[in-house]
């Protein structure tokens, strides 16, 4: 046996503890009884640990370097390189610090849930302190283990050789055409007809499902589900998504399956030949989000789509077609829709960025130490008030306090919310002039001609390569905010 | 840390480990898409190689040797011999058997499968004999480490020291009188007035999880879905049960989920001190057996509980309280109705020890070399006309091929389930002798005082006792078919 088979070997297994793990995550949010909980989380925690000890296993050091001057292809040197960098983050962490950080984050966010109710900013701060002052060892320990700026170390977890300054170059882009951008479209944009409730949840459902099925959707390798918060969970040949219900309103729960379905797309569509190896999944959040807004922003929010998807629309909760209401542009206005608001997950796709900008910075500056947890609620103010015009003063609970994202030690993952909304306009764009069925294809309900380009493209890579380099390979360019931004005038100021 | 806590500890993760396997089977019966399963059964396998290397681990072995001298109270004790166990089991059988096994099973169950539908003696035979040879071989292996003979050391593996001289003690006694018995009842009973259906399955299900909310089901640590055959899995805080519904009939539904209700009260009674430990664990397939046809048989299938729930079936499929057919007389006829059948899982319980019995004998044989597969059909034809009157000449599908569990390497599990029905009736008649609130409870559909003595002498027990010292303790004598015998008596003759 090689030394390179070895290491394959290892990741099988790894590989089929992992989807264990996703398995039994999915069931604790869509099926466990609430008496199950302090079990479940045992349970995980002991087989995360077992994960962590045999990704860290010292003698996986000694097969990489054997491994390396072995012969193998492209794709298994692919698959060595992320080998080498898993190992290399599971070992550059000292254990006394992960528990410490995973004890740390459970309390904090569980405060969190509590005290963000009672706008208790008060009663939170020291237990996010804690959580800030061991991330930065964490990031600290991780740029020593990759070379790395401790920042750019958080942000190498989220989406590999991913950097900073990458981030920065684009978001400086998009401070200076946003906000101009955005007044525009509120002066311009018209009020549509309210859209009068209630709606069933079994109409919703079934067409979700039915929405589901035309994006192209695998329910022979997958399940649709009701969870607290939509996601995509499982694996490969066992993907699982859900959503959430609301009799007053459907088009959000219609467009959060839409995004769900764009990253089981990517899930389902991972490159067969290397199912257990590292090279074979997808790549990090960035790309990942890519997915799921290329298909809810580009395609489903579009007007061909919603022009397509109107009739199902009206049958599912039988309304008359000549309802002004019920039109296809009211709808489109609908899904279209712009406001300055305080909260990023309900915010649309011109003023997301923003919030996220908002959040990356704050959090670059905290990891750095430029930036004390003290003064968060206070540097976030100003923030809201420069980038979207909205004061937070006072209000912590819709301030810095509404992201579950840092109580629970998540930093770097906010700008790849972003990212992928500039990667998938590029992408997209770059689609649509190269395959001349994908519009016409769109227009009439028929996805295969796009859906086949991505499994192409992006899908069947696996991690091949990584982000930055995909995107050269199959858009002609690294990551270009000018996508995003042709996007959003064609859309909003055509 | 001492030799005990050390071992306290590693059978803590096994624990864990075991807790994710339950659910990801689960999973895989109720939930998982087609497209997950070959990948599903590999993740399972890795899984349970895990848990045998770490179960078998050479360590244990000290660790067990330095532990008996530990002073330990009598439930660490029993926790030692529990763990003891175990690990003789897990390194008994060399692990080059247990690979060879594990997959002459699998290859024999899924051809089993097919071949039973065409009814193809001679096409499943060849492998059958090769899973006889390899269970011989397994058999013989358990024995050499336990000192016992091959094929008790086969049922110590579904009940912990039950041993076949017990065994077939008792089912001479069965055998005695159980022919006669069934002639008069057969010579007796009228027959039922049809139940006409259908019968929707919402409203079999809404009856269903009312009836397991009446026996005392935990909804807080459990759930209630369907599969293809109705099981009992999970874990003591999160217990899962099922049923299958055909809308042609209701009754064998309700009983069934009766009948898992039984073993899910088990699970959710045992001792919340020794949740990760063996001692901790529910006792054998016997024992867990007893549980559900104390439910089932006792309780469920009596007059006073059918004469209970009967306005309640009325109701849930709109049926007038005046219809005879709907009298509470004539679906207790239904619930006790006995037949001369060809098939075991079709059986009632005046027929269903005689089923049992006959394969019994069998697999004794065929496990002691006195009977070879080639010889089986004949073998299981004669016994059928001997016990029940019926042949089975030819008819292999509804013979010697009618069961899973040959063909899957299950050899000691049959006497199991009329075990269960014979330790059934002695609890049940110990329990109504003992608490003078049981029989009246039952009548009017509280089944708590009967919970509450199951939870004390049976369920809370975990494994601190085995069967025989247990039903010694509890009910004065050890196993004894007489109460069996009294209950039919009752039900069937008075």
């Amino acid at each position: 046996m090689t030394a390179y088979s070895e290491l394959e070997a290892r990741q099988r297994d790894l590989s089929r503890f992992r989807e264990l793990g996703a398995i039994a995550g999915w069931d604790e949010a869509c099926m466990m009884p609430p008496g199950g909980g302090s079990r479940r989380a045992e349970a995980l925690a002991a087989l995360s640990g077992l994960i962590h000890e045999r990704s860290a296993a010292p003698e996986i050091g000694e097969l990489l370097t054997q491994a390396r001057n072995e012969p193998l292809d492209a794709w298994q040197d692919a698959n060595l390189d992320e080998i080498d960098r898993q190992w290399r983050t599971a070992t550059a962490v000292p254990a006394d610090l992960v528990k410490a950080l995973a004890l740390a984050t459970s309390h904090c966010e569980q405060a969190w849930r509590e005290a963000r109710g009672r706008n208790d900013w008060q009663g939170i701060q020291p237990l996010l302190e804690e959580v800030v002052r061991l991330s930065r060892e964490r990031a600290s320990a991780l740029a020593d283990a990759m070379a790395l700026d401790p920042y750019d170390a958080l942000l190498e977890t989220y989406e590999p050789e991913l950097r900073s300054r990458d981030v920065e170059k684009e978001f400086d882009i998009l401070k200076s055409f946003l906000p101009p951008l955005l007044e525009e479209v509120l002066g311009a944009q018209a009020t549509p007809l309210p859209l009068e409730g209630p709606f069933a949840i079994a109409d919703q459902r079934s067409l979700c499902e039915a929405t589901m099925r035309t994006l192209g959707f695998d329910f022979n390798r997958g399940r649709f589900d009701v969870s607290h918060h939509p996601f995509c969970g499982g694996v490969p040949d066992d993907t699982r998504i859900t959503t959430r219900y609301d009799e007053a309103g459907f088009l959000e729960s219609l467009m959060a399956i839409c995004h769900e379905t764009g990253h089981a797309l990517y899930q389902q569509g991972l490159p067969v030949d290397w199912r257990d190896q590292p090279v074979g999944d997808a790549l990090g959040a960035a790309v990942h989000e890519s997915q799921s807004l290329l298909l809810e922003l580009q395609v489903c929010r579009s007007r061909a789509f919603i022009e397509h998807i109107t009739p199902a629309i009206q049958n599912a909760f039988s309304r008359a077609s000549d309802d002004p209401a019920w039109s296809a542009e009211n709808l489109y206005q609908h899904a279209i829709r712009v406001e300055r608001g305080l909260i990023r997950v309900q915010a649309d796709e011109v003023t997301y960025p923003l919030h996220v900008i908002l959040r990356f910075e704050l959090e670059r500056d905290m990891i750095a130490g430029r930036l004390e947890v003290a003064d968060l609620p206070e540097a976030w103010n100003d923030a809201m008030q420069r980038y979207l015009g909205r004061s937070t003063d006072g209000d912590y609970a819709n301030g810095c306090m509404q992201d579950v994202h840092w109580f629970a030690g998540l930093f770097g993952y906010f700008p790849t919310y972003t990212l992928g909304a500039l990667t998938a306009a590029q992408w997209f764009a770059t689609a649509r002039d190269s395959d001349p069925e994908i519009m016409p294809g769109i227009q009439r309900g028929d996805l295969a001609p796009l859906l086949r380009w991505l499994r192409q493209h992006i899908h069947g890579q696996g991690r091949k390569l990584v982000m930055q380099p995909l995107l050269r390979e199959v858009t002609g360019s690294e990551l270009d905010a000018g996508y995003f931004q042709r996007h959003l005038s064609e859309r909003y100021l055509a």
